[in-house]
């Protein structure tokens, strides 16, 4: 049986985004970064953090580094990398070591560093370990200043170039199959690993690259719990189930949430849903340019307030999303981050009623030039299986 | 078709680990860890990494902190954990803040921190960021030093108690049987990501929460990469196909390699098989308490070497595995752990002819009082398909 409560398409057309964003290759994300070195009052930034230095040369292994200065960007990784790096990595230059790149790019250093020759390294405080610092620091040569730079990377990479939206598009696009697969899966005693196994099985299927984070499939009491991830626990006759999933395509990733109601459901329930999916709809609402994303959090807090539910959202309302699954900005109370076209941010409002139930509705949204476009905002209608 | 080259059963009789470890409990790690923190010169350890606070008292979840003294354990979360942290956490006080845990942690201590009141807090120097590091001290009472320790967890964690080790044999078993879903799904014209979706399809319908690292289907040249994670890669008429995956099962990792030929084997393919396996048998042959683990990675080497494949085993020849899947020891040159009854660790040579395909066999082996037990050693004869 399935209800319509409420309808989330009729409220915002759908309408691909005709942005004029522009095509970023890797050549021009590291020009773009080269700037920023010498605003950073460093000679050379030390990017050891995958994602960015997947997002600035393109090596899509697990061991590597990033010597970028203001003239030149020097890639290190190990034996086992040789190959890939040499298909993957563009615009740096590439030494291959036996050793770890973090010891590598320290022994390099202090043999000469070639042209290099910084005086100042700027690290990636956010991701480099404190042993790893103190590893860094015995290598280098004397002179050579080790310095806490701002994510400048994360930064850059909030704001998706064409490129990367039609990615991210065509990750959101695969990500949404899997609750149709879901729907035909979910019914009483069926358990949460289950329908997992449905979802991930014809992710895998269509080709992706893995799932985006642990698949969360929360039935009955456990839909209130924010983090359920699925469970050995079977579906009841009668409960929500929330559904929190997403794949990664050409290593871009994609989030959704979708809640259906198992049972005949009441009032009450669908009311429920219909508050949550109000809220989303009001947040997704404020997205626009010259928004601080603190407001988009506000505008779901602030309906969920009007029905009463408001001290049941216990997270934030959302999260940037790329070549991370959370990345910059966060979309929550106080954050001041202004909102820009291009910027991918997921909005999932969740109301949790501590040992009943919970509904949360996630979509992912791309800023435009004048407000947003939610990819694939489908099935958010109230469903009663 | 099979054809059996070599019997990787005959050499070791299976045979389960009689041993007597103890049993313990989250109670006895923690008292075991109190005692640490009185040698380590330091009067309250901060402990930050999710499988430590798993290990020591339970939680699941991703955002935890845990403060250990010689009289209290403190553990903090925030509101989206207060339910399951209330299920979880044993053996410490639980304090659930809407903050993030490092953040509560700070706070709470300049409050006072009840009994606590710790004049150093030894830090994760190897989990903690350098960010983190640093919010942290702008936090605490100014006399609070913070003092970098060596990883004493992960130390407790290299021996299994017998509890850990029944999860441990039980994710292997479930592991281990992916291998049959891939030798029906194997042939020419499959591409690689099917063979990895029937895979963790039949291991989600097994119950796992989750595959322990992204499943590696690695064929024909591809076998030549040793991290050659599954691809749209077709499998080609004639070549090896390596096989690396592992599932979590009731939070413990399983890890494990098979490689088939598919097509007509020469005998050049076959003998190339032959030297890892017996690479594989040389190396779990010198496993045993009292044992440097180098000396099991120079087993493997000097087998190789006799076949004048060494230089073509680009990687080290194993790690420890428990609640992640690459945790101490490792098992490489130059490393001086000693191995005892209870640790458990993957021994995994591979070689890889550039341009041409790859080999590697792996299997988990548990330290036993004297000698060692290989978990699940079956299907490791060549298997031509």
């Amino acid at each position: 049986m399935r209800e319509v409560a409420l309808d989330g398409h009729s409220r915002r057309p759908i309408r691909k985004f005709a942005g004029t964003l522009p095509l970023m290759d890797y050549a021009g994300r590291l020009e773009s970064l080269q700037k920023d070195v010498l605003r950073l009052k460093v000679d050379t930034l030390f990017i050891t953090h995958p994602p960015n230095i997947r997002y600035l040369c393109g090596f899509t292994g697990s061991a590597g580094a990033l010597l970028v200065s203001a003239s030149a960007t020097v890639f290190f990784s190990d034996g086992r990398y040789a190959r890939q790096a040499k298909e993957e990595v563009k615009g740096a230059k590439i030494i291959i070591a036996p050793k770890a790149p973090l010891v590598s790019v320290g022994e390099w250093l202090s043999r000469g560093g070639r042209r290099l020759r910084p005086r100042s390294l700027g690290i990636e405080s956010e991701h480099l370990t404190v042993a790893a610092r103190k590893r860094l620091a015995a290598l280098i040569p004397k002179g050579v200043r080790l310095r806490e730079v701002p994510p400048v990377v994360e930064q850059a990479r909030m704001v998706k170039d064409s490129n990367e939206l039609e990615k991210i598009r065509e990750a959101v696009s695969v990500g949404a199959g899997l609750f149709d697969r879901a729907l035909v899966t979910i019914r009483p005693g069926v358990n949460e690993l289950e329908v997992a196994a449905e979802m991930e099985y014809s992710a895998r299927k269509a080709g992706v690259e893995g799932m985006s984070f642990e698949t969360i499939v929360a039935a009955g009491v456990r839909s209130s719990l924010p983090h359920g991830r699925a469970s050995a626990a079977r579906i009841p006759a009668r409960g929500f189930v929330v559904c929190d999933f997403g794949v990664i395509l050409h290593g871009y990733c994609s989030d959704r949430t979708r809640t259906v109601w198992v049972g005949a459901a009441s009032k009450e329930v669908s009311r429920l849903y219909a508050a949550v999916l109000e809220a989303q709809l009001a947040a997704i609402d404020s997205v626009r340019p010259g928004v601080p994303v603190s407001k988009v959090d506000h505008a779901a807090r602030k309906t969920l307030q009007t029905h009463g539910l408001e001290r049941h959202f216990t997270h934030s309302t959302g999260h940037g999303v790329g070549l991370e699954i959370h990345e910059a900005p966060r979309v929550a109370k106080g954050q001041q981050e202004i909102l820009r076209p291009g910027m991918v941010i997921t909005v999932e409002p969740g109301v949790y009623l501590p040992d009943k139930w919970g509904v949360r509705i996630e979509d992912m949204v791309v800023v435009t030039e004048h407000g947003c476009e939610v990819l694939a905002p489908h099935q958010k209608e109230f469903i009663a299986l």
